[in-house]
């Protein structure tokens, strides 16, 4: 892989001041950040003149669930479990290797367009998506997902035997136990979760506290909240991703705070899905590690991690204070504190990171005046601002455009139509 | 001026199924709606292929300061109080009509990007947003911003001989009367407002309950809420248009409702200034008149309605269920809604309306699968889906280009540099 200088780009990392500056990446690293002095190199550098642009690290999407990109706006403006049972499952159920390739590929091209270059993804027929993360050239952290309401025994078997392999991972792909959530997955099979996430060093990620009806259904089934059943279990600790976390009790919150455990907010989803509004000040307060996810299209109805940033930033000043969760904050939980919990050294441009990053058009009428580079990005542009997107060192999207992506958005348009038609 | 055939375009409303249509725009409106069997025509008629372009209704901006584009991002991420005082009305006070030009044309430029062609407009040097209006081909009401604490006698009655000779107003640009608020206009003012605009029949738009602090002083001062207070004075019939109602109790509501004025919200800046968050639901159970504004770009921080659209659904699905305020709703806030309150004939693809509306690239990602067409313009789709954009049966944006942005950026970016630079 041969080098390439981002020459004179205004590099803005989250809590910084923006600064002109020569980025160097070698391989699949920022490998030198220097003054924009370098001489001119004759060693085969692809040099890519950056005066008109930002670089601001990429987002990395915390939770989501690819392939249900073909259900976008198949069933909207509904309560969740009508929304669950009549239209999301019985969809799902018709879902081929295929189509699940298709929809991860129409996922994968969303994020890449709206600058994330990693997704932390609970779904089923996973070797299909890894494959296309694969080609691609993003990340991901696939989970295999464990449910005995909804798996097998020899699925359940299946799916331990392929953690324990650390099958198909690599450089950009990594696995993760996801336990689905406390109510589709019993005490016995929570903890072979935690066992096997402990034993092999994986992250659990598991859905908690999303909705109301699951806290009273805990209460009522087990005599405490999500959390206090997780923490009984032995099944909360630092390796704990928890998505949604709507709905925490102050002692939750106390509980959470100590094990070490983050929480992954999906604001637009549950805003949508009418599950709440998280606590996002109350828990920052106490100090919770925070990500951001988009959810699935389904829910959202779209993967854009800039509408999570914005919509976090926002919900925390009106909870807390105009000055609350300011725009370097809302970046870094939508940017490194997701590729932190998942083990990925990236999220902040400097040498000897990974060479992950957004280049943003500094002439998009949205990024003018340039008072506060970091302000205009969180809360004014939107994904028409990004030209370019890295991951791993090399151009993911270049000037807008994305290898294939026509093909892309035309199978998966044939192929949920099709599903729909067959249903 | 030429007639335009926008031939095959998927046709879509908010409230009815898509269609594929042969839309003819003949001078200023949409002259004939037909089945896409057209014959060709030999009239000199511009045909425009658009098969791959859904055509749905603009948005109207229901409340912004347009000018203040210069001062994006000037000064987030704090309280309202130090934010207008310490910063917004210094700079302000340096603003020359030069400047206002650039900003204006800044904001024009934005809203038009995001597909907006209509703003209601409350800000100063009027005359030069009205000329950059005209210019770029959109719709505006410009207010005349009355206020006796900020505004000299001089200028009151400058500005009240401005309205009464019906200065500048043109087939796409109109006045209205815009007494700022219950707190920095007087009794007397307030009064002789409304008796401008019933006289000459101009909308009154005002901030009304837009924070706690609001509502608190007026308790103090009169006795009263400022929904109350504008009723004792005669001040709240069907042709005012209140910008935030934020803070309305279920009395205001009642009050506000039987009145027959427009609530105009505008979500995005109530969270982001921690003014509080509408009660959206409440208002559409007693039937007040919604519609959506952006507020200014230093307060949100873009003119981007569809941001707010997409943030008025969630909110209300947050307050009432996941069923409340569907997407066709959300779309009619943000569009026809605001062009009714404003007399424009216009928000609603047909035959005899004006021909405004957005043609929205089908082949975008976020746009696939096409299951639910309003479901994935409201919830999914952001301002890159926006291939152009008509007003007034003419292009003011086409393949994704604005006449003369490039300039028009640049200008607005050196100018801010230079009042900042010149504090």
């Amino acid at each position: 892989m041969g080098k390439i200088l981002l020459k004179s780009v205004l590099m803005q990392n989250a809590g910084e001041s923006p600064a002109r500056k020569d980025v160097l990446i070698d391989g699949n690293v920022f490998s030198k950040i220097v003054d924009t002095s370098t001489p001119e190199m004759a060693d085969g550098t692809e040099i890519i003149d950056c005066k008109n642009f930002a670089l601001v690290p990429a987002f990395y999407n915390g939770h989501t669930h690819a392939a249900m990109s073909l259900l976008r706006g198949y069933a909207d403006d509904m309560d969740l479990s009508k929304w669950l049972n009549e239209y999301i499952w019985p969809f799902e159920a018709k879902l081929t290797d295929r189509d699940i390739e298709i929809g991860s590929r129409l996922a994968v091209l969303e994020m890449i367009k709206s600058g994330t270059v990693f997704f932390s993804d609970m779904y089923w027929h996973r070797e299909q998506t890894m494959k296309v993360v694969e080609e691609m050239g993003i990340r991901a952290s696939i989970g295999v997902t464990i449910s005995d309401v909804l798996v097998s025994p020899e699925g359940l078997k299946a799916n331990f035997d392929f953690l324990a392999r650390h099958t198909g991972e690599s450089e950009r792909v990594k696995l993760a136990v996801m336990p689905h959530s406390i109510y589709i997955v019993s005490e016995e099979y929570l903890r072979r979760s935690m066992e096997m996430a402990e034993k092999e060093n994986y992250p659990l990620h598991i859905h908690l506290s999303e909705t109301e009806k699951e806290i009273r259904d805990c209460l009522e089934q087990h005599g405490c909240t999500p959390v206090e059943y997780l923490q009984r279990l032995g099944c909360l600790n630092s390796r704990v991703q928890a998505a949604h976390c709507v709905h925490f009790s102050e002692k939750d919150m106390e509980i959470f705070a100590q094990s070490g455990a983050s929480a992954i907010l999906n604001p637009n989803s549950n805003l949508k899905l009418s599950s709440g509004i998280p606590s996002i000040v109350k828990m920052m307060d106490r100090r919770i590690p925070l990500g951001l996810g988009t959810d699935g299209d389904s829910s959202n109805n779209n993967l854009d991690m800039h509408e999570e940033m914005k919509l976090a930033a926002l919900l925390a000043k009106v909870q807390g204070g105009a000055d609350v969760l300011p725009a370097s904050e809302a970046l870094k939980m939508a940017s490194v504190n997701v590729a932190q919990v998942n083990g990925i050294n990236a999220g902040i441009i400097a040498e000897g990171k990974l060479a992950d990053g957004i280049l943003v058009r500094l002439d998009n009428e949205r990024m003018v005046p340039c008072f506060d580079l970091v302000g205009n990005w969180v809360y004014s542009a939107d994904s028409r601002a990004i030209d370019s997107v890295l991951c791993n060192g090399r151009f993911v999207m270049r000037g807008g455009h994305v290898d294939g992506e026509e093909d892309i958005v035309r199978e998966a348009g044939e192929c949920a139509l099709r599903l729909a038609e067959n249903k």
